[in-house]
């Protein structure tokens, strides 16, 4: 295993440390229970947002805490679901008497800690909605989940959910706009290679030197069928159908399309998806109003990548152009 | 060799054109000679600037192409210098007659394009000026190189030269500035892994198992000495006790720290050399007054990553807070 750690059991702490520093304008960092609090909460009268989950989807989530995002992220060990005590904690940090949102993406242990968290926060009194994210066309259920898993549509909602609590909506109408998002965004993803957690000091999976998974998750847990290694375009196809067919996408659809690296796969191999992306969705008359390119939720090193689609609305483009400002987003300010 | 392309010899061409589709409001690509322009260039009065360099650095130059900070980039093939013909075709494409700066990187055949593209556009009654970077203390000469490499201080000299000429400054300002900022700027690597170029189809070296290589070039090209894998904080000091010698970096000095990944390496491992290098400048008294993490200049999908100080002056503070648009660099707008 090659990493650039310490100790393999330090590295969600040392990490987080040096993030926190990095970022001291925008965040602080609390190490005991250890979650990231946007630096300037709690905000009076302002819908706090928390969401958190295993590391190693980096910058997923620290990386969009700030303003116009989320108000603070729990991070759990890698691929490990956090605990309920941080996930109360950032509850309490954040709560500004307006409520608390939690965005959950959908796998059994997050959901379990989240509500444990939120029952712990009702008793104090804490007005807490959750939201659970399930995006993934892949797979029904998984081996950590019940139901679809969360994936990429986890950041599209972080977006425009925190633009939403921003401007000053109510609980009820920012858990609304969440849902939403979540209800009208679709994604799959596909890796090219396995990722190495830290502790367990060895690949999670082994793909033979010609062969790739289609459908992965993002803790490179099996997705829907392991083919050849084919061009990108018939990857970014394979990618596409089934997420086009889900929801369903038509014609005159406005969508905002966001391809998005596993942390290990080079962007110049992202844009080659990009535009074979748009290409499809030209031919089927469907309109890309907005973009997202990059790593944004990642499996550590993995290389692969996933598509998704979001069918937007007016006030869902208007809440993504709202000015963000976090370590790993940010326009308007 | 496994990666998310069509054919070896599109990939520049085609992750160009994704990404002139991805970003059609911030730049517009040219393809035949290939070439990326800020949307709204040529701006009358403004100083030009233009850089480029052989592709797979990503996202450097594209990504840094807007508002304050570069005017067009030029790709070249990966790893190889573009030709005089798309510089030159960049330089005019740019020219609001205020003359124009080429940011250039030290390798022997991007001096030696831009230099005769210089020339043609002198001929043609462009007023240019270059300036080379070389901010790379790991080798004096190189593979490609005579001289220092030019690295990631490059980064930094793209956004502060762009803040200046975005202001109005003038040419020989906008190149002052630039001069300063490279000459105050010091860069060293490592890789963990190899890299491999889509046309070439192999590993561009080899390291074992247990091996990294210390002193890097993006190119792979080789370093100072490969060295068996050690824990995180020895990697950052063996990069930082030459970079800090060389200028050297005093107790009382205000820097920019930049830990930039090579392309293959997750954040987590950046912030926990992050927080490595933050400690060990702040024992020597030295003030972190500025921060940039994440993969800016890249080789690919390469493991590894690359330290870059930058000694500040009050001058250089402002314009590095200065409003920029591009791609991959944005804030303030």
């Amino acid at each position: 295993m090659k990493k650039i750690i310490n100790d393999p059991k330090r590295v969600v702490d040392e990490s987080v440390a040096g993030f926190g520093a990095a970022h001291a304008d925008l965040v602080r960092v609390e190490m005991d229970p250890i979650h990231i609090v946007r630096a300037d909460a709690p905000i009076a009268g302002k819908v706090g947002i928390v969401s958190g989950g295993g590391s190693g989807h980096e910058p997923l989530h620290a990386g969009f805490v700030g303003f116009g995002m989320l108000d603070a992220a729990v991070p759990g060990a890698v691929f490990t679901s956090p605990t309920p005590d941080p996930i109360l904690a950032a509850t309490k940090a954040v709560d500004g008497g307006a409520g608390v949102l939690h965005i959950v993406k959908n796998y059994t242990g997050d959901v379990l800690n989240f509500e444990t968290a939120a029952d712990l926060a009702s008793v104090e009194g804490i007005d807490v909605r959750s939201v659970v994210t399930n995006d993934d066309v892949a797979v029904k259920d998984s081996l950590y989940t019940a139901g679809r898993r969360g994936v990429g549509g986890t950041v599209l909602v972080e977006k425009i959910a925190g633009a939403a609590a921003e401007r000053g909506d109510s609980l009820d109408e920012v858990a609304e706009v969440a849902e939403r998002v979540n209800a009208n965004a679709r994604s799959m993803g596909l890796a090219l290679t396995p990722c190495i957690v830290p502790h367990a000091g060895e690949e999670s999976f082994t793909l033979a030197e010609d062969e790739i998974e289609i459908g992965i998750g993002i803790h490179g847990e099996p997705g829907r069928e392991r083919i050849k290694l084919e061009p990108a375009d018939g990857l970014v196809d394979r990618l596409l159908a089934p997420i086009l067919e889900d929801l369903p996408f038509e014609s005159g659809d406005r969508v905002l399309l966001f391809v998005n690296g596993m942390g290990g796969s080079p962007l110049v191999e992202l844009y080659i998806a990009y535009r074979r992306a748009a290409e499809v969705l030209g031919e089927r008359g469907i309109e890309i109003a907005r973009s997202l390119v990059g790593n944004y939720i990642t499996s550590l090193e993995m290389q692969g990548m996933s598509i998704t689609l979001l069918k937007l609305d007016d006030e869902m483009v208007e809440l993504w152009d709202a000015p963000v400002q976090t370590a790993a987003l940010r326009w308007g300010r």
